[in-house]
């Protein structure tokens, strides 16, 4: 019998990616939500000495973080039915340089926006990430690749990666109170994650809205200018 | 006939490790030396205008930007022959996991330490870059997984993936008079590199050290403390 484990936490969008995936390949896995804080939490510690932090899979005890690296080993490993990736070598390059995007350039300044204290490391990141989202708008406008659901109308890899954007950011920035993607001025991505999410697959594994913006409300950092700025507006 | 193209700079070991993949593979390519400043190259325009990197690899005329992602591209579409990858599902998976954190990790600090003009950026970074090796000597020293050199005594993916730490910082460290990655701290991954560039593949395709330090020596920024540290030495 194989062991098939995921640690991971429910609020993580990469944890998510890892488990949508497994559900797409059609995998029974067992899930394990990761004790917090995450980063003392003695699995994460254990299994993923290096990052600390979710999600981590398990196969018949052998640990892989990084969602990303996960979901190559799932597709690689579990060869029979559907397939994440696209099957063209070329299309297969264009969905992972636009997954190291996402997760490389787009995801430390979405970090930066709920996380950071400061008041302008936030503005900056805003700033950043709008032209981040316009170059993946500009890259949506032509899809000459049709990276975006691999020329099918499903959900497959590019799909449950860009969870990050096309769900999870809403969500952060209703519970900043900031205006960052928006249909004036990202027309594709959010024509884009409107159908992604109208998926009945998405509907059925993405965690409600409501509960996440508590989430968010709760632990994300607001947007709020320094002291000064705000006598000086109230004089 | 096939067309394979690779836009590249020499004094780039990410452009190396293309040309490396290429060549172990046998595959006949045609090397385009990007115009200096790379950024302004009108062809890295063209053809990585997210990055504005090199390097960018051309297949047929499809261009595919990010070495990682052009390794996977060239293991997957020829299939015969050396394979870069391990073939085993969870040692693919290891090797990503650790060429992802030479690139995401280990490279941002690598860039501070050269090319950052502060000082107390650059000390950071080489404290940063300490502990970040100390995580890779852990890894080595067990090395359960038997990653490097895929478990055979062969250049593979994991060495033309890691010249950057293999070689490349040996040769900035020299330029800068830092002293990071020596034996007695790091005896695994120094052990490892002796071996990695003995290889006669290696011997042939690693640029020439005295004609890549010339180029660091110019082109780095000196480790220099700031003017007030200075004069109080000299007190």
């Amino acid at each position: 019998m194989e062991e098939v484990k995921l640690l991971g936490f429910w609020v993580s969008p990469f944890s998510l990616r890892v488990e949508m995936a497994l559900k797409l390949k059609g995998i029974e896995y067992e899930f394990i939500e990761a004790q917090r804080p995450i980063k003392k939490c003695p699995n994460i510690i254990k299994y993923n000495p290096i990052y600390k932090k979710v999600p981590v899979f398990l196969h018949n005890g052998n640990p892989i973080p990084e969602s990303l690296v996960i979901l190559e080993y799932i597709d690689e490993n579990w060869k029979d039915g559907t397939s994440l990736l696209p099957k063209d070598p070329y299309q297969r390059a264009i969905a992972r340089f636009w997954a190291k995007f996402i997760d490389e350039k787009c995801l430390p300044e979405i970090l930066k926006l709920c996380y950071d204290s400061n008041y302008e490391v936030k503005v900056k990141a805003i700033g950043e990430l709008q032209e981040l989202l316009k170059l993946l708008e500009n890259e949506m406008m032509k899809d000459n690749n049709k990276i975006f659901f691999g020329g099918e109308n499903k959900v497959g890899y590019m799909e449950i990666v860009s969870i990050l954007i096309t769900y999870w950011l809403g969500v952060m920035q209703e519970a900043l109170g900031v205006d960052i993607l928006n249909k004036k001025e990202f027309p594709n991505i959010c024509g884009w994650a409107d159908k992604v999410i109208s998926f009945s697959f998405m509907k059925e594994n993405l965690p409600p809205r409501e509960k996440l913006l508590a989430i968010y409300k709760e632990y994300a950092q607001p947007l709020v200018p320094p002291n000064n700025e705000l006598s000086h507006t109230h004089k």
